[in-house]
Parts: C-alpha cells; sequence; structure tokens
C-alpha cells in the first residue's frame, strides 16, 4: 500500500485528484492539506464525495507533512509550488507537480513568462509527465512535472505529425476552447456564473503562459526551435478541452495516410482514442475520464490539415495525468484508478 | 459469469446501463438491442464509450433473444415493454423492466393513466424495484419493476416520515425538477437545446402518470389510501432530479428528532446518504452516481416539514437502480459496479 | 426630461436600471455611483453597453449626489440604502429604492429578519411598489420600495385568488426557483460557474428574508394575519424566476372559472400576461422583458390550485418594476422604456 | 407605412424578424407563413411574444402572397428559396433573402456547394446584402441575398485589413465557434439538449458551406482568388458567433497602429463596436443586438494577426442584418428597429 498526500486538496485539482484515487486500491489518500479549510473534512468541501473519502483537511508546514505519504501531489499555483517541492525532494519523497513550476527545462524561459525562479536547481532532474511521450523516464523520476491543461491536449495532437515530418512546424496555430474549472475555485467576477454561461470569448491573446510549454515540447519533437500561435477561450461548461490545430503539410496526404500516422504512433496507448474518419472528437465524450480522443481532417484545398483534440482538463490535463504518473513512479499498473466510462449525457 | 442483455440499448437508459455495466466484473453484456441502430456500433452511437464497450446493436425478435442472456433489462417505452417482458419470462428469464408498465397493482389505476394492459397477469408478482424498501422481495423475484425517476426521489425522501407516522399524508406536496435526459433521446422539439437552455418551466401539472406510482407507494407505508400533488419541472441541466417535498407535521419535532428518523431509517443503506442539519442536497453532487441524497428542514411558523431529495435521474431513478436490482436478483454483492463517486463540478 | 440617478450602478440591477434607461426618451441619467469602479465608464465594466449608455461612475457622497438628479435609484445592499434614502428625501428628491429597508411596515419584522432598523420613521411612507396592487399610491409617493424579486412573482401569482377569497391562506406553500443574478455580482464560491451550472439545490429553506415580505401582502389581500411555506431554489441560468404556488381552494371550481378570476383582475395590466388553459408559464418567454406570466391549474383530486407565475428577476423582479414606478412617480406613461419583447431562444 | 412579410416565420430566424419588427414604427408585418402551424397564432408558437405580435401563420402559394406585402423576408432553406424569390420579384416586390440561394455570384461554385440552381439568372443581379461593404447598392436593389451568419462575422473581422493589404490573404484561418440556434429549430438528435449542453465540438470541419461565400468576398477585397480555412464549431448557447482568425501580416504593425486601420474603415459605422486595445469580444456583449464587437491582438512572435469578431447568429447574421437591409432598400433610417442594448447577463 503506498500512501500519497495531496498537497492543496480543496481546489478543483486537487479533490478531483481525491475522487480518482478512490478506484486504485494500492494507494491510500493519506494527507490532504487546505489551508482554507483547516479542521474541516474534504466531503465538507465538497459533499459529493461523502461516502466516497474519509480525511480531514490540514493546514501543515513541509516538514510535517514529509513523513505523512510516500509521494506527493503538490496542488497549488505555480510560485508556492517551488517553495514546497524541493524541501519534500529532500525527505526523500517522490513528488508529482501540478503547477508550472517545474515544467520548463529553461529558466530564462520560465522566468520571461512567469517571475523569478528560486529552485531553477531542479529543473534538469524534472520529467514532463506526459506519459505518451516520456514513459522510462517518468517511471525512473522522483519529480514528475505534470504538463498543463491546453499543452496536453495540443501536444497529443501534434507528436504524431512532428515525428513523422508530415507538419511545418513554424505554421503551427492551437486555437484552444477550455471549460471554466480550468479557472480554479477562487471567487473572482469572471469566474461567476452570470459572467460565464451562455457566452463565450478568448482570453490572454497571444500570450498565455502554456505557450513556451508548447513550444518547448514541439521543439523537441522537431529537432528545431518553434514558434507557435496560440489562443485560450473560455467555454461556458466546467469540464473539457478541445483544442483545434491546424498547420500546413509538408507534402499532400489523404486521410487514410494520416489516420495510420496516428494509428502507429498511438497504437500501445490506453488513453489516446482515434476518432473514425469523417468524426471528430467532442469534449462531452470525455468528460469526466482520462482519454484525449482525437480526429484529424486534411484539407486538400488549403494544404493544411486540421487536428482536433478532446480531454477532461481536470483529468488527462491535470489529476487524471498525475495519477497516471503517480502509477508509472510506484511501479503500479499504469490505468489503475483511470478506466471509468465518460460520462454522458 | 452471469450474461444479461439490454433492449433499447440505444436510449439514454440503456447506453448508461452499458456504461455502468462495465464495471461489473462479473457480468457480461451479451446482447444490446436498438431496431434504429441495428447492425451499428453501441460506441458508434455513443463514442463516449469507446474502448470501454464493444457490442453490436441487432434488431432481433424476442424468441431469438431469450436464449442469449440470463438477465434483460427492458428499457423501451410502456407499452412496448409488455408486449416483450412475458415471452422473456416464459423462456425462464429474469427481466428488470425499466418502463412504467408492471409498477402499479392495480390493473385499473393503469388504464386510468396510461392505456389498455395487455399483461395484467403479471402484475400481481411484479415486485416494485426499490430495494430500500423491498430488498428481499427483490432477490427472490424474476420480474422486477424499476420505479420511476421521480417517484425514487420522492419515495425515499418520504419512507421513513411515514412510517413514523410523523406527517399527515393527504398534505403530501412534491415539487420535482428534472434535467432534459428524463425526456429520452427521441428528437422533439421540446428538448431541443435552444428550448431547454437559460428555461424553466412546470409540465403535465397535476397529470403526470409518476402520481399513482408514489400514491401507491405512500399508501402502502401508510395503509391507507392517499391522494398527493405532483408537479414535475424541466431544468436546464441533463442529469439530476431534486424533489422538494411538503408535508403537515402530525406534532411538533426537533430538526434532530427528525434527523433520528431518518439515520435510524436509513442506517444500513449504502446509496442514502443524510445531509448535516442545515445542509440540503444539490443534484451535482451526486450526478453519475447511485446516490439519493436527503436533507430535512423543520419549519415550525406553519407546522410543515420541508423534504429535499436529489438523485441522477438515469442511475439512482434509471439504470443504476436496475442494476441494483439485478445484483440483488443475481445474488451478487448489491452495490457491485456501483461505487464510483459523483462527478463534480 | 427628468434626471435620474442610479446608486450602486454597477451591480446587476445596477446595470440594468442603466440598460432599462436607454429605452427613455423622457429620461436622462445624470449620475451613476460605484464605489468599486470609481472613474471608470460603466462601459468599461459592462462592455455590453458600449455606444448605448456614456456614464462614468462616480464615489459620492449623498450630500453630493441629491442636486444632481431628481429621483434616485438606490440598488444597494439592505441596511446601506437606509443610511442614503433619508438625506435624499430631506433634499426634496423621490426615491426607489431597490433594497428590502422599507418594503416591510413594520420595524419590528424587518429587525427579526433582518437587522437593526436606523430610519423606522419612513416605514409608514413608503408605498410598496407593486403597481398592480397600488398605483395610485404609487403615483403620488415620494419614496417606493421596490418588492423583492420572489415575493413579485408569489403576490401577483396569488392576489386574484385571495381577493376573490377563493383559497385557504394558510395552505400556501410557495416553491420559488430563481436564476443565479438573484445574488448578485460579488465574488463568491457559491456564486462560481462550476458550483452553479449543470446542478441545482434549494437554500435558506424555511428562512428566506422574503417570507415576512410576501406575507405582509397576502395578509394585507386576506385581511387577516397569515403564515406562508417559502423554499427558494438556485436554478442554472442568469435571469428568471418560477414560483409554483400551491393552495386549498375553499372551493370547487373549474379551470374556466379560475381563468376568468384572472382576467377579470388583470384585465387592465399591461404587464401580466395570462396563459391559456393547458399552457404554462417559462422563463425564457420573459427574458429581458417587464412581463409576469401566470398560468393556473385546478387540481380536483386533491381540491388544490396550482399557479405558476414567470418574471425576469433583474427586470420585472427588479429594475423594470423601478422604471414602472419611476414613471408613475413622475407621471410618464407607465410602460415607457418597458416594452421590448422577450428574448427567446 | 410599409408593408412586410415574412416567408417562414415559425423558425427561429423568422420568429427574430416578428421580434425587430415590433420596434420598427414604420413598418407592418402584415402576413408569415409557416407550412407547419398553418392556422395557429405565431405567439401560440412562441409565447414569449405574446402580447406584442398579433398575426396568424398561414400556408401561402407564392401568387396568393404577393399582394400582401410590398417587401418578404425570406426564411427558408436553401433551395427552398430559389422557387419563391423569381415569382415574388416578378410580382414587383423587394426581397431579402435569408437562405443561401442568391450570395453566390457564380453559379458554378453555388452548384459544387449546394445543389442544382434553378434560378442562376438572378446572381447577377443580387446583392450581397452586408451594409458595411454595399450599402449603396443594398438601398438600390430589389433583391438582398442576406448574408450567412458565419461569413458575416469573419467578413467584418477581415474588411479592413484586407482592404489596407495588411495580411497575407492565403494564410487566413477562420475559426469559428456558433451557438446552437443556427440549426434551425427541425428536431434532430445533433440538437438536443442532453447532446449540446456541456459539450463542445467541430462539425464539417473544411466542407462547411459558408466557406465559399467568405472566400468569394475575401477574393473581392484583395482583387484576386483566395482560399481559405474555415472550421465551425458547436457551442453550448443559443445565440453568439465568436470567429477566431489568424493571418500573417505583410509586414510588422503595431497594435496602435492597426486599430487606426479599423477605426478608420468603420468610422461611420453604428453596428461595428471596435474593442479598446487588451480587450476582447464576447458573445455574452452582443446578445440580442445587431452589433457586431471586433478586437485585435498583433502576435510579433509569429508575425500574425489575430482578429477576434462576435456577433448574435440571429440579429447581425440573420433577423438583424436582414431589417437594417430592409430599411436601405424602404429609404427608411438604417438603425431603425435595430438599437435595443444588448442583454447581459
Amino acid at each position: 500500500m503506498i500512501k500519497v498526500g495531496i498537497v492543496g486538496a480543496s481546489g478543483y485539482t486537487g479533490v478531483e485528484l481525491a475522487r480518482l484515487l478512490c478506484n486504485c486500491p494500492d494507494v491510500k489518500l493519506s494527507v490532504a492539506t487546505s489551508r482554507q479549510y483547516n479542521g474541516k473534512k474534504l466531503t465538507d468541501v465538497y459533499p459529493n464525495l461523502t461516502g466516497m473519502v474519509d480525511i480531514v483537511c490540514e493546514d501543515l508546514k513541509t516538514e510535517e507533512l514529509a513523513d505523512r505519504a510516500d509521494l506527493f501531489f503538490t496542488a497549488v499555483p505555480h510560485q508556492t509550488a517551488m517553495a514546497i517541492v524541493p524541501d519534500l525532494l529532500k525527505a526523500g519523497k517522490k513528488v508529482v507537480d501540478l503547477s508550472a513550476d517545474f515544467r520548463l527545462h529553461d529558466a530564462e524561459v520560465y522566468e520571461k513568462w512567469y517571475q523569478n525562479h528560486t529552485a531553477p536547481e531542479y529543473l534538469a532532474e524534472a520529467i514532463y509527465g506526459l506519459p505518451e511521450l516520456y514513459r522510462q523516464q517518468i517511471a525512473g523520476a522522483r519529480l514528475v512535472a505534470n504538463p498543463g491543461c491546453y499543452p496536453t491536449s495540443v501536444i497529443l495532437g501534434l507528436a504524431p505529425l512532428l515525428q513523422a515530418e508530415a507538419i511545418e512546424p513554424e505554421t503551427i496555430i492551437a486555437d484552444s476552447k477550455s471549460g471554466a474549472s480550468g479557472a480554479g475555485r477562487l471567487p473572482q467576477t469572471g469566474s461567476l456564473f452570470c459572467e460565464v454561461a451562455d457566452g463565450f470569448k478568448a482570453y490572454k491573446v497571444a500570450e498565455h503562459r502554456h505557450t513556451p510549454e508548447m513550444e518547448q515540447e514541439i521543439s523537441l519533437l522537431c529537432k528545431k526551435p518553434v514558434t507557435i500561435s496560440f489562443t485560450p477561450h473560455l467555454l461556458p461548461i466546467s469540464r473539457g478541452i478541445l483544442s483545434t490545430i491546424y498547420a500546413k503539410l509538408t507534402q499532400a496526404m489523404s486521410d487514410s495516410e494520416v489516420n495510420e500516422v496516428y494509428k502507429s504512433f498511438y497504437k500501445d496507448e490506453t488513453f489516446v482514442r482515434l476518432c473514425e474518419p469523417g468524426s471528430y472528437p467532442a469534449t462531452n465524450f470525455v468528460r469526466g475520464s482520462n482519454f484525449c480522443d482525437i480526429g484529424v481532417k486534411i484539407d486538400n484545398r488549403t494544404g493544411r490539415i486540421v487536428i482536433l483534440s478532446a480531454i477532461d482538463n481536470l483529468v488527462k490535463g491535470a489529476a487524471g495525468q498525475a495519477v497516471q504518473n503517480m502509477n508509472l513512479m510506484c511501479n503500479l499498473p499504469e490505468t489503475q484508478g483511470l478506466l471509468s466510462a465518460p460520462l454522458f449525457p
């Protein structure tokens, strides 16, 4: 039995971890922290988990935390994570960090898009936690940087094409749409029901912090530095990301040829599902699950390919992928706790 | 390994059965029928189940069906069910019927609210499939009439009070609100997104067919014929029913006394969760699960009690309760396949 | 040209006043206050009004306010209103107060449900601003207490029956459902999109502060003190209230008789629309408008009547009714600015 | 007083025309046709218009129609329109056709994307009804082809840049998202609440029939044939389109320079509103109105510009633009009936 802790258990990502861990027979949630709800049962904050999860939120210092579990999920904001993670590692713990603090290999890039980095010495060691690309390294890691939600959908959508050199990387445009849970549970005007419902808009156009993360992984896949266009949008749904990705083909391809490229790349992947030609993914077909559904369309008129990639931002885009990483790091079956069917309708 | 069949697999209830059966290791879905999608994979109709369910829809006559499974879920409209169920029973099969055809013990009452009944000889045998009230009889039954969604929420909300003779039955008013999946997947104007979204209304006021079903069970619980007021409403959500139930108290009671009544009545029930005093249930805290959450409030100013009862209409209100009944009928653990946590947000 | 001011212009009710005043050719919005957005254009806060409203939010003391307009809408929380309204009246201004502070005639009742009242001397003078009941008094008033949203829907639904002595007042139960804009624009966890969307729940069961307001008006209509049951619920929509109201009939009535009672009572009312027998109102049929749609159903089985009453909580339930009151107080056509058709879908 | 008729009054576009015409004092709706609701009052189908619109739906042959009005809106599907419009023109009537049948100047292009054209002789005469580009021609036309909803948002977003030769036309990618009312009121599975709500997906990727319409207008603006990429998506909202448009800049530009281009191009346009630099449009800020809100962002990292363009698909994308065209064709004030403020929240 592996003991795990959630640092930041009362956010949407934290509680989603708690939900998924219910399905992991070999894992025990032994500690959950929340400054705001210190002393309250997690089920008082999230009554949906009543009868499923039995843990009280605590407000602990890192040194008090360390001996309470073997592996920690740090589900806290960037900048907070970098203050906690080093001490957990020093105490001999494994960490899956769900913040952005250890995703970028280059501290300079991090500091350009975020702020000062106080633990850059861990960047070289941290493994980017996308199992479909880095399964082996994750299995041997003590620090895994869990990917951002948007990058997960975009990179999984592009990887087969980049590896096959089928597209021109500098023409990549990722137009992504996310549900409101991506903004977290902090009360702010822009996240109110009346502001989000029955509406749709773009935000942080050409300025979103997930851009360098995508560029890092795309550049690694095509072995040269690449700059892309990325536009995030806010959907009036709670869960789900759909990324619509455009790129110029390096040479003409048929729909069936491109399907082969994807099938071959993802042939051993449980969590990537490929749509039949002519079908496209939908966020409501992956809701609550760790699947990434991908559909593609060759547009011969323009010489472009259009890739559609859908995930549940709280699962494959955060907590589910973190559990997948935990499974790899702890030598558990990779799919443990992650095989419940998407909820539709 | 028990083999089960779903008759009417392509409706929302049918596919929810398929989803839940994925989690039942001792059960195999061996046949699924759908006239409309005959020959198509169920996952072509419901891509959310891709990788989870592997079955092709068939259009079969009852005689062809019977030897394909040991137990059948008939998830077809009323009137269609009564034409199929008798033959399945004659072939020695067990049946959980999700239609209204075998819920009412009195054929006359059925014919008053529905239409002519062509198999009234099975009404005496059919067990009303609410395990919290009829667990033992269900375990021995070959025909279980799965309760309606509204009645499930209302009866579970009222049963402890009726048994304790704490309320005056003739003052019962059930004001219920249901998500749109209750109307099924048949294309009709009133079920279109643009008609339902961002709106709310009552329908079939004082005329809904679930009324006699509630009255039958309430009357049995208080051992005299009772007439109640019932108003269904359409919520702009996919899943969920919340029933707000009013009744006059027979004598003054405190909130804590009434809580004791509920705790005692439901002390052994996994799927009924009682809210702490001052808390009330919400449909989004039971979404995707087989739970019925109940909260109550004594209103001393008026001498009334208000009961709030929430279920997922597709799970505890239909497919989940049907699986619970199947488990009882087949001597499997009652909660098998039904313990995944509600999805929130 | 009448000059009007909005105190508290940046809340949902304040900005809805600004929207409706665009349609009033005889009225000029001359001042708008907002502490939070002091110095910002109202259209920076609400870009929907760009090109329609041209005013800058100010943070003004009451004495600075008074000479800026002839009539003021005070769209601020209760307790704040009672600190502002007396000074505006003393300065010779007319006031439509949208808070609860001057709705209850009895200071004791107010203090029991709210808190200490610091200006009880104005309670006797304040007119309850429901034009369908108090048109003449409103026309002569300098202080109008604009009704609460829930009470507007419930009282308009009940008034004809109470006047006709067709129901037993002590059996009244009002089960009301409101959109999320009723909770205002203050950021709080319970108002977040992810908490409200795709969900439904009751709140403040048997404890909501609109209860005494309804009881006051119902008691006046039936000329004796009445206590009612009232349960508010939160709908996953932005705008709209539907109240489902139950009462015992004093004697048997047909649907057509009861329709006559309503038709006769509301025969001169522009803003009350009666549904045809067998039809019921829906919140999405009044969205954005000042209409109150009412439908009724006699339930002979139980001897009860069910009344359905729908309004847009921000219009007839707040800003629209306030403009209607302003029109009456300023001797303008009562419907000025209020005749745009509801937006559907 | 101008008499107008609506052919196809019971669809979402037809009834939106009826709603907007309520606000036009110089125009009388004299006839409304609907095969499905022949003999029913339009307000029986759309109770939101009760008290606002008083007309009975009729099922009329074109020859019976013609003498009932001076101008007709044909709000019927493509292919149906081409069978009606010629006869109305021959009878001396003006027509605003809301179908696709007369939008494309080239019958061959039409037949490639749609089907056989039976009235190609009217293509040369039909004016593409985008007043911001063709105001003068519309004023003199007897047949105006009202633009598609997607093309309206995309062309208005691109026109200033194309005229200024600031972008490379062959790099244009339009990623558009539409509310569900765009699919009309015909009952079909894909338009059901449970299929659309809480979900998001692309459809007709690289194959949507609005593509040639955009290409026609873009080609005219840059005076050479252009092929673009266009992907439509389905939003879980009723009204609204947001188009996110990408193109390579022909030369470096600052945000303020590009803003000048837009300001200058749209300086006399009431219905185009430009967002402040750093702000972007949202569908819920144009809901119910004829506005097109546009925001732009220069992305210096990639040399691209991103244009965000939002409309209400039923208003500026259909019925509102049709009324604007009617105003021009009938020498009425262009903004008549179209100046009500967007409804938010």
